[in-house]
């Protein structure tokens, strides 16, 4: 017999793991360089850190951080799009999208080696905890558990704290998606105890390998890294970094340090889904008649 | 402010890691000395492996096989039961279930310091692969996703291939599990590369840590060990052993070796799902509105 589909398909990825650079300019400036780097390496695929344009302004809750928001399409999505298309990549950012006054989101954006838009993603699973207020900032979205098909594959795309559900990675492989993607930013409370930050980075990292086992898919994680003061005199974040590519077993393929900026780039295999999933056949078995509570908040 | 909540409440546990030992009796030989043995280190719950009151007979499809199955209650539930009272002890056993003719279930029973079943679980997910033929033998379950309360603690039994379902962890917890617990039988084939040996014991581990992260909750897993030699002159199956202790971050409390006989002790504190989740709430934010295609058995 030969198969078509065991054909391997590899696709070069690269995460762009930056730290704030303190303007809007120079960050977009540093992905720029980011993105020719990655171009120069052969990678077709980039994927930048959530809110890469500024630092990861909720950590208090100010009126004056909507100065932040921008339309999409904006003059952000104009410059990233421009470059996707120079470049010839396939590129997924992260916006703070002003939709309209009053309304904004946490939103991925995806270019496929073209100024136009390929497709969004609205962050759906929205965290609010103490120096992450984003319930504050961020409408949750609207637009659901779609993949975005570009011409290296179909993107399971989702945004930080949604990295935390099973649900949002199963829908996303139900819907046909090839990679699961997550900009994200994530980090310690200076004050912790070791143990306990590095039980947070390894929860963090268990929970995505995790994913990709269960839907038999590759992941790709694109942290954030530096230390980032806090506007209100609070005790600030360290972002842990830590970016990684994972295979379709959660099998590590590449992993970025967790205190410098880091072009991280991987092979990834597209087409190992589909042998991985022949010898765990986990699609086949799901007892869908016997789900129906998943979508209760709680069986009380 | 104090907290009732917040309090330690430690449950020592106990994972029989054991091989076949040749036939009912010498398993319940054998399984009998555990308990002893665990109720002697104060253990105050045991889980028992997946089957193992023999060996792994679905290696091959064997009408005679189904000799091997019994009523619950029943003998099996008897002598265990009988234990579980003497020693004063929540025991966890998996028993190849004769429910009438020709309807059979692979189920987990519980028993609470008492010959009485607290309750039962009938395997939900039932695998059927090269030399794990389970849907020759088992009926799928059809009671669901019901946690068994116990003077312990609300136990989230489920069973080996249900341990790559994120569904079936996220039920149990809705269901206000405080535990998850999976006997399970699974190895490697022998003719397997070690680099794929290694990603698929890492795989069933990490997928396992990640329901813990995902759900906030300890996670108990007992697995078989030894060689089994294919009674239709197949390779046979390698059991991986790898028992293990997760706490609600995911981390490692404590592990079994791959290759022997063990059994593997560890305190868990029930109360710090409590703590975890206060500061990972992730419960608090499942969209629920938007996860109506999970019942789904794809998204085409």
């Amino acid at each position: 017999m030969t198969s078509l589909t065991k054909k391997p398909r590899t696709l070069k990825v690269a995460l762009l793991q930056e730290t704030d650079r303190g303007s809007r300019d120079a960050n977009l400036d540093a992905i720029e360089a980011g993105l020719r780097e990655a171009a120069a390496a052969g990678a077709g695929l980039v994927l930048l850190q959530e809110l890469h344009n500024g630092p990861y302004f909720c950590q208090h809750e100010s009126v004056d951080e909507f100065d932040r928001a921008e339309p999409i399409p904006g003059p952000s999505t104009a410059r990233i799009g421009a470059l996707a298309e120079t470049l010839k990549l396939v590129v997924v950012a992260s916006l703070f999208e002003r939709r309209t006054a009053g309304l904004y989101h946490n939103t991925a954006v995806v270019f496929d080696r073209s100024r136009e838009i390929a497709g969004i993603y609205r962050k759906m699973h929205i965290p609010d905890d103490p120096a992450f207020y984003e319930k504050f900032y961020f409408t949750p979205g609207d637009i659901g558990f779609e993949p975005i098909d570009t011409s290296v594959g179909r993107l399971g795309l989702l945004v930080c704290w949604d990295q935390w559900y099973p649900e949002a990675a199963r829908l996303m492989a139900l819907a046909g998606a090839e990679l699961l993607l997550y900009p994200t930013a994530i980090g310690w409370d200076p004050n912790d105890a070791d143990e306990e930050k590095q039980r947070q980075r390894d929860a963090w990292i268990i929970v995505q390998r995790g994913h990709a086992v269960a839907n038999g898919l590759p992941l790709l994680a694109c942290n954030r890294t530096g230390f980032e003061a806090a506007p209100d005199g609070g005790r600030g974040i360290q972002f842990w970094g830590s970016s990684l590519v994972a295979g379709p077993q959660g099998e590590m393929l590449a992993s970025a340090g967790v205190g410098a900026r880091e072009l991280l780039v991987a092979d990834v295999d597209l087409a190992r889904s589909e042998s991985v999933r022949r010898i765990w056949p986990f699609l086949r078995d799901r007892r869908i008649d016997a789900y129906d509570d998943l979508l209760r908040r709680f069986r009380d």
